[in-house]
Protein backbone atom coordinates (compact mmCIF):
# COMPACT_ATOMS: atom_id res chain seq x y z
CA UNK A 1 0.00 0.00 0.00
CA UNK A 2 3.18 2.05 0.78
CA UNK A 3 3.82 1.95 -3.07
CA UNK A 4 0.33 4.09 -4.51
CA UNK A 5 1.21 7.26 -6.11
CA UNK A 6 -1.69 9.93 -5.44
CA UNK A 7 -2.41 12.07 -7.62
CA UNK A 8 -3.16 15.99 -6.87
CA UNK A 9 -7.01 15.17 -7.99
CA UNK A 10 -6.87 12.06 -6.22
CA UNK A 11 -6.07 13.93 -3.02
CA UNK A 12 -8.83 15.68 -3.46
CA UNK A 13 -11.21 12.58 -4.04
CA UNK A 14 -9.65 11.24 -0.93
CA UNK A 15 -9.88 14.16 1.35
CA UNK A 16 -13.16 14.81 0.45
CA UNK A 17 -14.52 11.74 1.13
CA UNK A 18 -12.47 11.08 4.21
CA UNK A 19 -13.67 14.53 6.26
CA UNK A 20 -17.59 13.74 4.65
CA UNK A 21 -17.49 10.35 6.87
CA UNK A 22 -15.81 11.81 9.48
CA UNK A 23 -18.14 14.96 9.98
CA UNK A 24 -20.99 12.87 9.46
CA UNK A 25 -19.92 10.34 12.56
CA UNK A 26 -18.76 13.61 14.50
CA UNK A 27 -21.89 15.01 14.30
CA UNK A 28 -23.92 11.75 15.12
CA UNK A 29 -21.27 11.92 18.35
CA UNK A 30 -22.51 15.30 19.40
CA UNK A 31 -26.42 14.03 19.07
CA UNK A 32 -25.77 10.76 20.93
CA UNK A 33 -23.51 12.98 23.50
CA UNK A 34 -25.97 15.15 23.95
CA UNK A 35 -29.17 12.77 24.29
CA UNK A 36 -26.92 10.84 27.39
CA UNK A 37 -26.37 13.95 29.12
CA UNK A 38 -29.64 15.43 28.85
CA UNK A 39 -30.97 11.54 30.24
CA UNK A 40 -28.41 11.83 33.18
CA UNK A 41 -29.58 11.41 36.58
CA UNK A 42 -27.23 9.81 39.03
CA UNK A 43 -23.43 10.95 39.37
CA UNK A 44 -22.10 7.33 38.06
CA UNK A 45 -23.68 8.25 34.39
CA UNK A 46 -21.60 11.19 34.53
CA UNK A 47 -18.38 8.55 35.18
CA UNK A 48 -20.17 6.35 32.13
CA UNK A 49 -20.62 8.98 29.52
CA UNK A 50 -16.64 10.09 30.61
CA UNK A 51 -15.60 6.81 29.81
CA UNK A 52 -17.88 6.12 26.95
CA UNK A 53 -16.29 9.63 25.07
CA UNK A 54 -13.01 8.43 25.61
CA UNK A 55 -13.70 5.12 23.95
CA UNK A 56 -15.06 7.16 21.01
CA UNK A 57 -12.26 9.59 20.73
CA UNK A 58 -9.54 6.31 20.76
CA UNK A 59 -11.82 4.96 17.82
CA UNK A 60 -12.12 7.66 15.99
CA UNK A 61 -8.60 8.62 16.10
CA UNK A 62 -7.54 5.06 15.14
CA UNK A 63 -9.98 4.99 12.51
CA UNK A 64 -9.20 8.36 10.85
CA UNK A 65 -5.63 8.12 9.76
CA UNK A 66 -5.07 10.22 7.12
CA UNK A 67 -1.77 8.93 6.21
CA UNK A 68 -2.09 7.98 2.27
CA UNK A 69 -0.34 4.81 3.26
CA UNK A 70 -3.20 3.89 5.59
CA UNK A 71 -5.57 5.36 3.53
CA UNK A 72 -6.87 2.30 1.29
CA UNK A 73 -7.81 0.36 4.51
CA UNK A 74 -9.17 3.30 5.94
CA UNK A 75 -12.02 3.72 2.87
CA UNK A 76 -12.56 -0.41 3.23
CA UNK A 77 -13.34 0.06 6.69
CA UNK A 78 -15.77 3.35 6.44
CA UNK A 79 -17.37 0.94 3.62
CA UNK A 80 -17.57 -2.04 5.58
CA UNK A 81 -19.36 0.51 8.18
CA UNK A 82 -21.64 2.03 5.16
CA UNK A 83 -20.21 5.10 6.32
CA UNK A 84 -19.21 6.03 2.71
CA UNK A 85 -20.50 3.78 -0.62
CA UNK A 86 -18.60 3.06 -3.60
CA UNK A 87 -19.14 5.86 -5.52
CA UNK A 88 -18.01 8.43 -2.54
CA UNK A 89 -14.65 6.55 -4.08
CA UNK A 90 -15.03 8.69 -7.68
CA UNK A 91 -12.11 10.63 -8.78
CA UNK A 92 -10.01 7.73 -7.39
CA UNK A 93 -7.88 5.29 -9.73
CA UNK A 94 -9.12 2.05 -10.76
CA UNK A 95 -6.12 0.52 -8.73
CA UNK A 96 -6.69 2.09 -5.83
CA UNK A 97 -10.75 1.32 -5.74
CA UNK A 98 -9.66 -2.33 -7.10
CA UNK A 99 -7.68 -2.57 -3.73
CA UNK A 100 -10.19 -0.87 -1.49
CA UNK A 101 -12.38 -3.46 -2.60
CA UNK A 102 -10.05 -6.13 -1.98
CA UNK A 103 -9.03 -5.18 1.77
CA UNK A 104 -13.12 -4.60 2.11
CA UNK A 105 -14.09 -7.77 1.36
CA UNK A 106 -11.17 -9.17 3.47
CA UNK A 107 -11.89 -7.32 6.75
CA UNK B 1 -5.01 12.80 63.14
CA UNK B 2 -4.82 8.57 62.95
CA UNK B 3 -5.29 8.66 66.81
CA UNK B 4 -8.30 10.21 66.87
CA UNK B 5 -11.01 7.35 67.97
CA UNK B 6 -14.21 8.15 66.27
CA UNK B 7 -17.97 7.42 68.16
CA UNK B 8 -20.50 5.82 66.35
CA UNK B 9 -22.81 8.90 66.60
CA UNK B 10 -19.59 11.04 65.44
CA UNK B 11 -19.50 8.43 62.47
CA UNK B 12 -23.38 8.96 62.04
CA UNK B 13 -22.62 12.45 62.36
CA UNK B 14 -19.25 12.88 59.50
CA UNK B 15 -21.48 10.53 57.08
CA UNK B 16 -23.99 12.94 56.71
CA UNK B 17 -22.23 15.81 56.59
CA UNK B 18 -19.72 14.38 54.30
CA UNK B 19 -22.48 12.54 51.90
CA UNK B 20 -24.69 16.02 51.82
CA UNK B 21 -21.57 17.76 50.27
CA UNK B 22 -20.36 15.25 47.95
CA UNK B 23 -24.16 15.06 46.80
CA UNK B 24 -24.58 18.60 47.02
CA UNK B 25 -21.60 18.58 44.42
CA UNK B 26 -22.01 16.03 42.46
CA UNK B 27 -25.60 17.30 42.16
CA UNK B 28 -23.86 20.86 40.84
CA UNK B 29 -22.10 18.32 38.32
CA UNK B 30 -24.79 17.12 36.41
CA UNK B 31 -26.28 20.32 35.93
CA UNK B 32 -23.20 21.67 34.22
CA UNK B 33 -22.61 18.22 32.36
CA UNK B 34 -25.52 18.84 30.95
CA UNK B 35 -25.64 22.89 30.36
CA UNK B 36 -22.04 22.01 28.67
CA UNK B 37 -23.50 19.39 26.45
CA UNK B 38 -26.29 20.96 25.34
CA UNK B 39 -24.23 24.11 23.97
CA UNK B 40 -21.62 21.90 21.61
CA UNK B 41 -21.67 22.24 18.68
CA UNK B 42 -18.28 21.49 17.25
CA UNK B 43 -16.35 17.90 17.88
CA UNK B 44 -13.38 19.85 20.49
CA UNK B 45 -16.25 20.36 22.12
CA UNK B 46 -16.85 17.16 22.96
CA UNK B 47 -13.28 16.00 23.95
CA UNK B 48 -13.31 19.28 26.74
CA UNK B 49 -16.18 17.90 27.32
CA UNK B 50 -14.45 14.17 28.23
CA UNK B 51 -11.50 16.16 29.76
CA UNK B 52 -13.60 18.28 31.74
CA UNK B 53 -15.20 14.92 33.16
CA UNK B 54 -12.20 13.20 33.38
CA UNK B 55 -10.97 16.38 35.58
CA UNK B 56 -14.09 16.45 37.78
CA UNK B 57 -13.84 12.61 38.60
CA UNK B 58 -10.23 13.13 39.56
CA UNK B 59 -11.02 16.09 41.73
CA UNK B 60 -13.85 14.60 43.45
CA UNK B 61 -12.17 11.56 44.44
CA UNK B 62 -8.87 13.13 45.90
CA UNK B 63 -11.21 15.23 47.43
CA UNK B 64 -14.01 12.90 49.32
CA UNK B 65 -12.11 10.30 50.85
CA UNK B 66 -13.99 8.57 53.83
CA UNK B 67 -11.01 7.34 55.78
CA UNK B 68 -11.60 8.28 58.89
CA UNK B 69 -7.88 9.75 58.99
CA UNK B 70 -8.62 11.74 56.46
CA UNK B 71 -12.14 13.14 57.48
CA UNK B 72 -10.15 16.34 59.23
CA UNK B 73 -8.19 17.40 55.99
CA UNK B 74 -11.66 16.58 54.08
CA UNK B 75 -13.70 18.60 56.38
CA UNK B 76 -11.70 21.84 57.09
CA UNK B 77 -11.18 21.92 53.01
CA UNK B 78 -14.67 21.78 52.40
CA UNK B 79 -15.35 24.19 54.91
CA UNK B 80 -12.86 26.76 53.02
CA UNK B 81 -14.82 25.95 50.05
CA UNK B 82 -17.82 26.77 51.63
CA UNK B 83 -19.33 23.40 50.76
CA UNK B 84 -20.21 22.57 54.33
CA UNK B 85 -20.89 25.67 57.42
CA UNK B 86 -19.20 24.87 60.72
CA UNK B 87 -22.94 23.72 61.90
CA UNK B 88 -22.79 20.65 59.63
CA UNK B 89 -20.26 19.23 61.91
CA UNK B 90 -22.36 19.15 64.80
CA UNK B 91 -22.29 15.88 66.71
CA UNK B 92 -18.49 15.63 66.70
CA UNK B 93 -16.78 16.13 69.37
CA UNK B 94 -15.37 19.11 70.58
CA UNK B 95 -11.30 18.13 70.23
CA UNK B 96 -12.55 16.89 66.65
CA UNK B 97 -14.42 20.47 65.58
CA UNK B 98 -11.15 22.38 67.53
CA UNK B 99 -9.04 20.37 65.28
CA UNK B 100 -10.97 20.64 61.56
CA UNK B 101 -11.49 24.79 62.44
CA UNK B 102 -7.08 25.00 62.90
CA UNK B 103 -6.59 23.01 59.93
CA UNK B 104 -9.13 24.93 57.86
CA UNK B 105 -7.54 28.24 58.73
CA UNK B 106 -3.65 27.02 57.86
CA UNK B 107 -5.22 25.21 54.30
Amino acid sequence: MRDLKWSPSEKIAARRAFDEALNTELGELIRKTKDMAAGIEEASELWNLESWLTQRRLEIERKYDYRYSALPLVFATLLNQRRIRESDLHGLGPEKIELILGVASQL
